[in-house]
């Protein structure tokens, strides 16, 4: 039986487990991908108080060793469903753990296209993360769908490596920062094609080609790789019947839920900013109500 | 002309620096006493996500270190007031600068008795900070008034330094958690006083003695230096017409306040939970706010 359990080990989740730990609750954190989160794929964080310039997967290594010091344990799987009884049960993979509060930090997912046979290229072809994955294609052919910052810092990053960067938009201007686009603009071998979607990708066991349709026509592109910088949707999916937003964000207040002994923070969450510095302020307020509600 | 001034440098003004400069806000922080708040004070912080470990100065020295390396302002001197039109104006000592938005992180400043010669011994025998100043009291007898968290805390830390230490509290039984009761009270040189209140300083350059009141009788206490840790009122003295809670804390909604453009974040603003993690959501936030209002 854990006094507090947190689902999803990124800088919400794990500053969680470090105020729950030195509050003297006993602590799973279970994870069903990496530790770190979003934040971890990103090359470099310069706007977290304390380090001036420092890769996102450093600084999150550093969140994990600071809650496993503190006896926190952690496991890797998926929670599928949580029943919601005095004694929660929490069920994960083939297991099922007990507890007194939940701490949910699920954070955010990548937005697909949801275009025939994409989950079969997803690893093969398409990418979410150019600085993770962007070294596969040195001087191949990629394209990045989306046109706000990340897809245009994700096709700036690409065309230093990559031959050639198709930046594929279905708005009629970029929708980022004015100093990104004239940057982007400049660069030679990136073709910006607006009013475009990507309608069907085409390939054997990994991507070839993708067809790309505007106002006038249909064209198919070569490409080797294909970057999805379309957003993000809340990871929101846990059987619960926790209160969502409409855009399907969970709703709380100050990391409150409709469900007493279970708070939410991080990115999951309905709130304005979402920045490391946010979510490790929901971890800390979360946890702070956890052990009220432990002490009550 | 500045596009924000931040008023207080603790981490929550620091933050607000941090996220106004790199979002291309020309920004002058403004700090009334040292660089840091009171943090800054803390020996040792282990809840913040990143470092195990770090002596509050040294923490928040990073932060400063961020913060001057983006190239933000920093001005030593105590804002007096704020003239509130679209072009605001702020006073500071001798000087008036004028921005066209503004972050209060002033912060919490500490309580005092309010006796008669109190502000004369600041300094010369009477203290907040056991961390800071214990070290001048070596071998001495000191007293330290309170009986939360804070003051136990104290306690315990000069009983190692000091000969005596006299912990002097109003209420009838302490108010910390058990684990630090358990702990002072089985230290053989700190004597809890209960039901006891400090009515009376006494000395000449420096404080000598304390008049001491119990519900039986008064009597005269032998002390070289005396901390108060009787908590922290929020430090909201600046003449402007923000709106304010009951206990005087500026009254927001996620740091936005009553005045367009004047924004609030940190110890000083009406909040549940008060740790560097939660100042530096609040900097995060009244920065983008501000950067927003800037854009309009």
């Amino acid at each position: 039986m854990y006094d507090a359990i947190v689902i999803g080990a990124g800088p919400a989740g794990l500053t969680a487990g470090i105020y729950l730990a030195r509050g003297g609750a006993k602590t799973l954190i279970i994870e069903k991908e990496s530790i770190g989160g979003q934040i971890a794929s990103s090359p470099l964080v310069e706007n977290y108080p304390g380090y001036k310039s420092i890769s996102g997967s450093e600084l999150t290594d550093m969140f994990y060793d600071q809650v496993v010091n503190l006896g926190v344990d952690i496991e890797i799987g998926e929670v599928k469903s949580i029943e919601d009884r005095k004694i929660k049960k929490v069920f994960v993979d083939d297991n099922v753990y007990e507890t007194k509060t939940i701490i949910i930090a699920t954070g955010v997912k990548h937005r697909k296209l949801n275009l025939d046979g994409e989950d079969g290229f997803i690893g093969s072809g398409i990418h979410f993360c150019a600085t993770c994955d962007g070294t596969f294609y040195k001087n191949k052919d990629v394209a990045v769908v989306g046109g706000a910052n990340s897809a245009v810092i994700n096709s700036i990053y690409l065309s230093s490596l990559c031959n050639k960067v198709y930046l594929i938009y279905r708005g009629k201007d970029l929708q980022c920062e004015e100093k990104l686009k004239e940057k982007v603009l400049n660069l030679q071998n990136v073709e910006i094609l607006l009013n475009s979607n990507v309608i069907k990708y085409l390939g054997v066991d990994k991507l070839e080609k993708i067809v790309v349709k505007d106002k006038i026509c249909e064209k198919e592109i070569k490409v080797d790789g294909l970057f999805l910088s379309i957003g993000m949707d809340p990871e929101t999916s846990i059987k619960l019947n926790l209160n969502k937003t409409d855009n399907n964000y969970y709703d709380s207040v100050d990391t409150l839920t409709n469900l007493p002994g279970i708070f939410v923070a991080g990115d999951c969450r309905n709130k304005e900013v979402r920045q490391v510095t946010t979510a490790v302020s929901d971890g800390t307020v979360a946890a702070v109500n956890a052990l009220n509600y432990l002490k009550n």
